[in-house]
């Protein structure tokens, strides 16, 4: 989001604050609209196009005005762990998934052409996390999430089981988060319970 | 969600393991019901009656059928963020507002019984806030979400600046909570916006 987004409000109101420290959490820039709640600013016709209620917060970005700071908020968090979760689904997951079936699961012969591709492909993908990951702890902000979480089982097999890790290692924030996640608790029952199954 | 969720498939697969990791992140209770790929299990009519396309995990609770692991993870992972993110907003939002309105932005006189009424209401919802912080970090969990911050607008007026502080310092959890939350720098960065608004 290089464009800033817009807020309108005063930031003594508590419904304001309530989106303020959402963008300040998720890093997301952004200008103050103040609107004079004293002067009754928050009912003239062109504020009431962007909120119909002539209340405030109102929120206006590149494609969509919204309302109600629960609503603005629970937009920008779940748009921002979302945009990785598809991430995971579209970018990482197929070539690491390809590999792990390719190098671990298949009967088949390996295709080296495929492998080498798939490798690429991930290689790029890695590249971009790494910059990523150089800005936040985690892929989307500084709290562990489902998008950072929904890397694990391919990335486990590949990088664990597989003599691809270096795709890993060689990247010194994809490495420093990979060593991270892959150590959480939660991870760990689940190879447990591979293991008993 | 007293009652185990049922998830089908075998641990080593990625899809299934993308799953158990979040229900055991969410701390949901769940049981496994391993289906055994090798014997085509998943191909049986009453599996595919969950599952249409024969393949894994699916998920069974009390009022849905999912299938598709991204899908079934971020319908946890959200679920569990709305319920805390709705109980801010329908149980501690409206008496907290209400008293910060009352006792330091209505010119109106105070109606003692009507401050009187909402601090109980409130210090019911606190006694369960109390228990629930008691067994997790965080109101949804083990992190920081939007479910904590939603709390810091009215939360901040009420503790920091009425007499009604004790609220929160005398439950033990809900006030090393509230000191963790109170003191993220993005919550720091809006109260500085007061000042220069």
């Amino acid at each position: 989001m290089a464009t800033p987004v817009t807020i309108y409000g005063p930031p003594l109101s508590t419904a304001v604050s309530r989106v303020l420290a959402t963008l300040i959490e998720k890093d997301v820039p952004f200008q103050l609209i103040p609107i004079d709640l004293s002067k009754g600013e928050q009912k003239k016709p062109e504020y009431l196009k962007i909120q119909p209620f002539g209340q405030v917060p109102a929120f206006k970005d590149e494609s969509i005005t919204l309302f109600e700071s629960r609503a603005i908020s629970r937009h920008l968090s779940k748009a921002n762990i979302d945009q990785w979760v598809e991430t995971e689904g579209q970018s990482f997951g197929p070539p690491s998934g390809d590999l792990v079936h390719d190098l671990l699961f298949s009967d088949a012969p390996v295709g080296e052409a495929l492998i080498k591709k798939n490798v690429e492909k991930l290689a790029k993908v890695l590249d971009i996390y790494e910059q990523k990951l150089g800005q936040s702890r985690f892929l989307a902000g500084d709290e562990f999430s489902f998008a950072d979480l929904s890397h694990l089982p391919n990335g486990d097999y590949l990088i664990s089981s597989t003599d691809k890790g270096y795709l890993s290692t060689s990247r010194k924030n994809v490495n420093r988060w990979w060593n991270e996640i892959s150590n959480r608790p939660s991870w760990k029952k689940v190879l447990g319970m591979r293991k008993n199954a």
